[in-house]
């Protein structure tokens, strides 16, 4: 029984070492070295090419080397009867939580209109907004834990997601109308839902339409969430006053690209969370025993539904 | 009987204007217009000449423009048996508890120099670190409130203050040997005490000695809790890997200022918490009515301890 990497084009070195020191016993493999394809009971993917896992008639599970599985959607040989699960972690959740409060908090704040200033030698004190209402997209374990602390530092936040939640002190709506109503109010939104056709796309024109005039948008889920042009639009014409992002379409964003020095745009490098190799390591190992052993796995996905 | 706002060299229309709307049938006056000096039973101050509340006999209780004191500590004909109190509400203790988290997560996450980047159309991811600590000297009401809201974020916060202090997560500690150890570890230290003999000059470069190489300084005291000329000696000699500063010995910060432009500062004008006229007003008339009518103050101060 051996566990197999299969991530192309992805150094996997940083996790091939962490699972080996967790467990110098486990039978290894990284793709194309696979060996006899009937020994391999659980992949760890990133991005494998479609129809790739129905060669190993032993498999048990597939484990998603990261938070989303949107990856994987385009897979339309998965194989039937495999399970699959998804990297997550309480760090990862505290890290992107900080990545949404750092982007609100310093906008709140004008941390970058200072910095600009102090460049000039110029002291220009101005007010701060007394409240700001945030609208979060999205209440998984990331979104909920995003939501509740944006809310500890008295911020007014609703949380939008498919199903109906209950969170304290966060209003919880569901539904595109309710959605539409919300964002009328809302100074922040921010994106921190699961890449599915259902949202692909949803940061469009349609919904900057919806948005207060001067809103900022913060996007830490996928690029593919947003609809690049509709942005710039949306910003050209004032609809939005600014937007942080850390996910693009295609990543590195390329050097030509419009975002690069747009003075209403905020980048990071896709740097809200990163996946802590040993912490990674540690659940895949957890996930490989429980699919040898036949005991339930954790955190399993919907591929029907995306996440 | 009638409220005299006694701030010598300080725009009061905002305050008087909030006053009235609160209270139609107040008499106010405004320094140096103060009708019979009997009449004056409460004052408000910001940096009135020392001396100068002898004047009014009847002089019930002073209330400070703001969270500190200082400003009073130099007058040495201050009268026996006049009570002081100071402004300070939950916007107030939360504002600060949100520059100082941004302060702190926004150097954390690299958010000024992925800016810098973005500049050059640079994509540079680079980790940040998984954990940090930080020192939070003051546990008073704002410090204990950025303290466990630093906490939140899975940081690990150490409080120091004069006396000892129990807070849920927070390790309080207190004296100048605890405080000395744990600067060793600390990568962040935050100064959110208040102005005292005691503390006038307690970042200075005997306690940058204690400090981890690299560790990230952040004022939002008071100017004078700085040695200014050490804080620059400590980053020329990598002693302190940077510093985010909220106030200064001289505000506004002279334009000739070394700190300006400065590669490892930060420098915002004055604005970690701003004074909210409409809750300062209902303080203030609050005291006012307490004074008048002989009912406990609120927020009482000890000029003798300075806090």
């Amino acid at each position: 029984m051996a566990l197999l990497i299969l991530m192309p084009n992805r150094d996997s070195s940083e996790l091939e070492g962490a699972l080996r020191r967790c467990e110098p016993q486990l039978d290894l493999r990284v793709w194309p070295q696979c060996g006899d394809p009937a020994d391999i009971v659980f992949v760890v993917s990133w991005n494998h090419p479609p129809g790739e896992l129905r060669r190993f008639p032993s498999l048990r599970a597939v484990a998603s080397f990261g938070a989303g599985v949107d990856h994987m959607l385009g897979d339309h040989d998965f194989p039937c009867g495999v399970e699959v699960v998804r990297m997550i972690d309480d760090d990862l959740v505290r890290d992107m939580a900080e990545y949404v409060c750092c982007a609100v908090l310093s906008h709140r704040r004008s941390w970058l209109h200072y910095h600009d200033l102090a460049r000039e030698r110029r002291w220009r004190p101005s007010p701060y907004p007394r409240s700001s209402r945030v609208v979060v997209l999205g209440l998984g374990r990331l979104g909920r834990v995003a939501a509740r602390r944006l809310h500890s530092f008295g911020l007014d936040v609703i949380g939008w997601s498919r199903s109906l939640k209950s969170i304290e002190g966060i209003k919880c709506i569901q539904g595109r109308p309710a959605l539409e109503s919300a964002l009328a109010g809302a100074d922040y939104v921010a994106c921190l839902l699961p890449l599915t056709p259902e949202t692909e796309g949803i940061l469009d024109a349609s919904l900057f339409a919806c948005m207060k005039p001067g809103a900022y948008l913060i996007n830490v889920g996928r690029g593919r969430h947003l609809i690049e042009a509709d942005l710039l639009a949306a910003l050209d014409q004032a609809r939005l006053g600014g937007a942080c992002l850390d996910v693009f379409v295609t990543e590195p964003l390329p050097a030509d690209h419009p975002f690069w020095n747009h003075p209403r745009i905020t980048i990071t490098p896709h740097v809200a969370s990163l996946t802590n190799q040993e912490s990674v390591a540690a659940q895949i190992l957890d996930s490989y025993r429980r699919a040898v052993e036949g005991r339930p796995l954790l955190n399993r996905v919907d591929l029907e539904r995306g996440y």
